[in-house]
């Protein structure tokens, strides 16, 4: 049933990389020493939160699109009352944003993803830009062929011309791409569009007990790493 | 000068790979054997000679983007009737197109390019599409951050778009890029929205002395090759 796919689309934040306590150590990093004394993890978790509905704007059409490093700014504009931070400096801001470009990977990614890429194509389809993308690569080792995803498609998640657009690009059938992600919700949207899905366990996403630990929806494969993804798929 | 440089843009055909040979070959591998004994690097030379008119079409928007790949075929089907190869079947032409994805690099590439992108972020801005690039850079091992050029702009070199969208890709001002190439007139155009150049020499692209031996315009630095240049930007 899987034998087809040729090519792997990732979704990255949270089922490659560990946003929560990065983006806490990048904002402790740079607020701490401004006199700010937050609960860092959650200052990123509420930062997080904005980030659906951001998005929201620009699927629903109310906003054309944007960079998620745009949308990523004017949500931290957004709960900068809540957590004491208003008169920031624009340039503290600025690089503050920038804490998304800095995200470690969990520790099976890099070894992983290298074993996936060896025999079939890769690619982040996320809703990161390609900078942002870059940048994690850069930090992490990705192993990427190109990067898919919001920015080529010019829209987000779960809408349906981002994974389609993905596959064109590749030259492939839906069916030929499997979607790689710890989100339920964005397998099924994957799968609603003919791609193959793969489920990668991420059970402290958000805390100890606040992710994904299995799938919620049907999947071709449900697995606890990419390690273990890369021995399904016999990588 | 060239001091705020942080992003590469390569040229690919003729500069990265040597498609005059590549193509000869591919095409005596699959059209020998049917019994056709052509001459395959005018062959491969004539199939090239439609490049530009067949992008053209694009650029003028006398039709609508396609990529590299389609207007590779329809150029092929030109050619056809003066090389005798009229009635080829189908799927023997689809096969032949697929030439263009397996060029060999000229030999000082997957070296140059390695120095190169461990201190530069690394693109092609290429006219060819996505997949194709895929093949390319697995066929001879490119060090690549991401795949830009004709297929996220959405049109051909020289056109202003194809540079202005990668820069703007990578996040970055036209003049934090350096195009790279074996072509005068890329160069030219990659100058006039600001971006730095560097020529590389391939005197033989098209055959001995059939290559742009030196610049014809201003370029930041005229190289030997990608070793070279990467010693001039001291990567």
């Amino acid at each position: 049933m899987t034998d087809q796919v040729k090519a792997l689309f990732f979704d990255v934040f949270g089922t490659l990389v560990d946003w929560r306590t990065s983006v806490a150590r990048e904002a402790e990093a740079i607020l701490k020493p401004r006199g700010h004394a937050l609960d860092w993890l959650a200052f990123a978790e509420a930062w997080r939160d904005e980030y659906q509905p951001g998005m929201e704007e620009v699927r629903s059409g109310r906003i054309p699109f944007s960079k998620l490093d745009r949308l990523h700014r004017l949500n931290l504009e957004r709960i900068l009352p809540r957590f004491g931070l208003q008169g920031t400096p624009d340039a503290v801001l600025s690089e503050l944003n920038l804490a998304w470009h800095r995200l470690d990977a969990w520790s099976d990614v890099e070894r992983g993803l290298a074993r996936l890429h060896a025999r079939f194509w890769t690619a982040p389809v996320s809703n990161g830009n390609i900078s942002l993308m870059v940048d994690l690569a850069r930090r992490n080792r990705l192993a990427w062929d190109a990067i898919l995803g919001s920015e080529i498609a010019g829209d987000y998640k779960p809408k349906p011309r981002v994974y389609l657009a993905s596959a064109e690009a590749f030259d492939l059938q839906p069916g030929e791409c499997m979607m790689v992600a710890a989100h339920s919700n964005d397998l099924a949207a994957a799968a609603a569009q003919g791609l193959r899905t793969a489920h990668v366990a991420r059970p402290t996403e958000r805390g100890p007990g606040r992710g994904e630990a299995k799938p919620s929806v049907p999947v071709d494969i449900a697995s606890r790493d990419l390690m273990d993804l890369a021995d399904r798929l016999h990588a």
